[in-house]
């Protein structure tokens, strides 16, 4: 049996792992979560719901057993053979060791190595903690509650966004062309993939942002286009969200856990 | 110029970088910064302000130019000769592969390995979200703005940390000695240290948690009592806080972030 990732591209970790993956031509059978619909909620530890700032990862409930696959019933998850893996973090260096990845993206030279870990640290409590409130509050929070958008509180969370983009310019990216120097490193995929949220709900961050957009498009380019824009078809067309239809469970856990971000 | 390691054992991330220096030989300098005291707030980016669930990690403001040290302006701070590094996963990291301490505290086994990746990712949005989130309500939020306990709140934040406590249990503790096998890891020193801290101002959870109170043994045993337990003096005398003089600027900064916690 061979490496099977469990992924939801609507899912910014799983975007990045699918985008890793397929550039490094690493062989995998897709197996297909959709978040909002194959939720396995009643199975899922309350802390998941407790935790608030991060959006739900429930579990996948793909009928071949997937079930018991990721460790802490969410997505992304990887197995191979009888190994199963959770975290974005822990998967993409998983897969860049396996498969013996160009250096690139994880530098064997310590300090450079030491860079990236830098970065995937500062991207937990930051861009991660940042970015993906955007969605929450323009597309899941309304669709969930059924209340409408509360325009000050899209206007802190992106306040909140734009002191971590400033930190991410003038601290990681500077005026080099990757976070690490002249080339990509799985710093700048993790970081992409979650900047690209906010852009899907209507929020172009990187508008206004010459030095960020040039960033971005060097990255385009690094992990090639076509298949950017296909890992980013779904978020780019999150409109289309609002025809899914939402577990019934997830809605009813969820709602009070999201009334509680609108006050 | 040898290496340098800002820190302030009050902070958990500097406690799990100073026993693995000490409890490997590593030999360094000890750069004393005092959160409280020694700030730099003027200089500090808004993000952290306004980050909210993090505890505020201002920089080091050493007289021998540690204002330069840290790339994000915080404790734990690495200097080694030219080179800085900030954030404690990637400063263990480098400090394991710099001088190649024992494998057992980041496997060269590729799965083991991945195990420790995968509780230190996890660790952000879970025990690191929710474990100092104690000391805030019951020692700082009180010493900043002069309002009492508010006791519901500390019942919403236990009630947080339990359900991170019983995933760490349950999915990574398991009935292993340590969080990935027979052998201390990283893993586990970053736990700890984090899970000292309600200790410190009277939460104890280890009490009536006799799984995670033996593995705290086993943990202090591995790297010696007499070291984690000076590691934890401070900590574990918080009390004394109440007598430190705070910082006028870092006050003012930080009471309406503070307050709005408490709502």
């Amino acid at each position: 049996m061979g490496l099977e990732l469990y992924l939801d591209l609507l899912s910014q970790p799983c975007r990045s792992i699918y985008i890793f993956a397929r550039t490094n031509n690493i062989p995998f059978e897709f197996k297909h979560v959709e978040l909002f619909k194959d939720s396995v909620l009643g199975k899922k530890p309350a802390a998941a719901a407790a935790s608030g700032a991060e959006r739900p990862r429930t579990g996948p409930s793909n009928s071949e057993g997937a079930g018991k696959i990721s460790l802490l019933k969410k997505v992304p998850a990887l197995k191979d053979g009888d190994f199963t893996l959770a975290e974005c973090t822990a998967i993409l260096l998983y897969l860049s060791r396996k498969y013996n990845t160009p250096d690139h993206w994880y530098p064997s030279d310590i300090k450079k190595r030491a860079q990236v870990d830098e970065y995937l640290s500062w991207h937990h409590a930051n861009i991660r903690a940042n970015a993906p409130k955007t969605m929450w509050i323009k597309v899941l929070i309304p669709l969930f509650t059924g209340q409408p958008l509360p325009s000050e509180k899209l206007q802190e969370v992106m306040e909140g966004l734009s002191a971590s983009l400033k930190q991410f310019e003038e601290r990681f990216l500077q005026d080099k062309a990757f976070i690490i120097g002249s080339e990509i490193s799985l710093a700048d995929l993790v970081a992409i993939v979650e900047l690209m949220q906010p852009v899907g709900v209507g929020c172009d961050i990187f508008e206004d942002r010459p030095r960020l957009m040039e960033w971005r498009k060097r990255v385009e380019e690094a992990v090639g286009k076509e298949l950017f824009f296909q890992a980013h078809e779904m978020i780019l067309n999150i409109k289309e969200l609002s025809n899914i239809q939402i577990d019934p469970q997830l809605k009813e856990h969820l709602a009070p856990v999201l009334m509680k971000m609108l006050k």
